[in-house]
């Protein structure tokens, strides 16, 4: 088979906030083969600067854009998806978006051969079968403990045994009010269930403040307090990890290629690394990540903000690893991320599987992509750098 | 002073090759003030992917492109550039491509913090007077050993006593054709020139042939041999530092953000530490790794391969260190990096200094801006995400 077509397409909802909260708009890729097999990504990126990586004038050998290394391309097995990827990144050596920007494409590649095999991902990816995760609900703080108390309770009316409660007031109002908002998620999913912080990298550089609230949260047992420092604060985290703080630390969903989820593993010295596949590249350099963090001994996670393609995408990565058991699952989704691809559902044992279908194994809705889709022109000297609509 | 205007200019020349040369395009960037101050800055990226960064539509509050982060905003001092860089990349956390974009922008409001306090840039950055560099012409390589050496003798007669060759068919031939490139541009030069090596990245991760290389090109004694590996491939350097190449190694161009050059320091274990103001983020962080590298016991060069405000913005970030003493300076340029902005010309003893003219210190050509300036129009759900022109 041959690539004959990369179509970027921007979706978003009809008002955008400020707030961390990353379904507001998504990046779907459609990639198209001469054989009639289509596959389909979705990045955790900015849409405008992630379609310029598609379609941006050359601007020497090592800017290259992603649909020129790729149209014309054969693809017909694992060992095209990975040789592609190595592809479009060293013609886009010089441009820094192209690991978010191509993450959807490397999904796409992935669903198509497992189509033409006829095959979920996970099983192109490794041996072994597949072991069900449990999902845990992720959310935003409310902007009050009292809120947030009941959001975990809808939470665990809803049948999630773990939840994560992240960004929003975390950080912003001193320490007391950071563990009052701890104890409302505690209490508000109960004593049995298992509760995550996700600090929204709040506190920057500041690793004394992240040891501090480690410690006064610990009594709410969380299972992991999350990106507490800013990703790129490498020497912060190690500096956090050498004071043994009680709460295990969590981060790595800023990766933004394979080399920064090395580094905040081996030097950053993470317990969970959480990886993105719409941000690191796509599943290809997550399954790498996956297998580093095997034999680093620390867990891998999921980090999944957008729409069931990617909570599917994710789960494939990691599928085969029955000592992974966590996977993130977006609890609180805009009418677009929820409904643009069919669904993850959990089972009747709440707990979710990748899925068996061929690929990546859930379905686009085109009239979704079609109420959501934003038209985007881009122009360069007089030249139309465009993309196929989604009905072309 | 207010910031009322920031205008991302993309100048191309006519024709575009896949060479590995980077002065066939550019990417300006001029910031208004309401006191009449300007600031013009560049960087070395793509430019359609950098306007998107500039002009993207909010995602969410981890992606807020940088025209919004900084219209509006006071710009008097350099805690004013300092506060609007963290600014910048913290709402633009999500964005990948926000360091080579947001490169240019940094040296135009050091530009303009300059212009407003009557002094160059190093001035603002550190004590201590400026030291001369010498500049050591870049070149690509030429497609064979004896084309090499012509634009080696070429060099020579227009007095430079440094040289760098790279890219082209380097590591493409094999270990003899290798040998007789380097073997070529040490002959072209003259046994008492300072000759570099750079690979272009093309061992990827294979330490082990860039140290044979190393061993290989020994008796040609280059100063350095360049990006051997891939940037990202922060293992396979730290393999190839302990196997101690008998020639030193250089890297660092490939730094999109602090963090990078932090890594390929300190686990890298590099010797020679290269930074593109035009990709790092301008010359704010450019400047935090000249203190690292100080601190570390390495040496600081410069990456430039646009116009001369690039090489401007550049040698004010070490201009006060008299230890930092090479500079790279371009020497087979197109017309549009030649005359875009004035130039940092060599003094009688062949050396280059900072400019000592307030700010940056050199002045673009409108002339030479509208001429080789692209049209960009951005259009995404109906708005137009347009920017001023060169006339505006």
């Amino acid at each position: 088979m041959r690539i004959i077509a990369v179509d970027p397409f921007y979706l978003r909802m009809p008002t955008i906030t400020d707030a961390a909260d990353g379904q507001q708009d998504t990046i779907l890729v459609r990639v198209r083969t001469d054989a009639g097999i289509e596959g389909w990504g979705e990045s955790d990126a900015s849409p405008l600067v992630s379609m310029a990586a598609y379609c941006c004038p050359m601007s020497h050998g090592n800017i290259i854009n992603i649909r020129q290394s790729l149209l014309g391309e054969s693809i017909n097995s694992p060992d095209d998806v990975v040789r592609l990827h190595a592809k479009a990144l060293r013609n886009g050596l010089d441009i820094q978006q192209i690991h978010h920007a191509y993450s959807a494409a490397d999904i796409a590649l992935w669903d198509i051969v497992g189509k033409k095999a006829g095959v979920p991902v996970y099983r192109l990816l490794s041996d072994g079968r597949s072991h069900a995760k449990l999902p845990y609900a992720s959310v935003l703080f409310g902007d009050t403990p009292e809120e947030t108390r009941l959001r975990a309770m809808v939470l665990r009316d809803r049948g999630f045994q773990a939840a994560k409660f992240g960004w929003g007031p975390m950080g912003k109002h001193g320490e007391e009010n950071d563990i009052a908002l701890v104890q409302a998620a505690r209490e508000g999913m109960g004593d049995d269930a298992q509760v995550m912080i996700d600090a929204g990298v709040v506190w920057g550089e500041d690793a004394a403040t992240a040891y501090r609230r480690s410690v006064a949260f610990r009594e709410f047992r969380p299972t992991w307090l999350e990106e507490p420092l800013r990703p790129d604060a490498i020497d912060a985290y190690a500096d956090l990890a050498a004071m043994n703080p009680p709460v295990p630390i969590a981060a790595g969903e800023g990766a933004g290629n394979l080399r920064q989820a090395q580094d905040i593993i081996s030097n950053g010295r993470v317990q969970y690394c959480q990886i993105d596949v719409g941000r690191i590249g796509g599943v290809t350099p997550a399954y790498r990540v996956r297998t580093l963090a095997e034999d680093t001994g620390i867990v891998y996670v999921n980090h999944t903000y957008k729409s069931h393609l990617s909570v599917a995408a994710s789960l494939h990565v990691f599928a085969t690893n029955p000592d992974f058991r966590l996977a993130e699952y977006p609890a609180a989704e805009s009418p677009l991320s929820a409904n643009v691809a069919s669904r993850v559902e959990r089972g009747a044992d709440g707990l979710i599987r990748a899925p068996e279908q061929p690929g990546i194994g859930v379905t686009v809705d085109l009239d979704v992509v079609r109420q959501y889709y934003v038209p985007v022109r881009i122009e360069a000297g007089g030249d139309v750098l465009g993309f196929g609509s989604p009905d072309s």
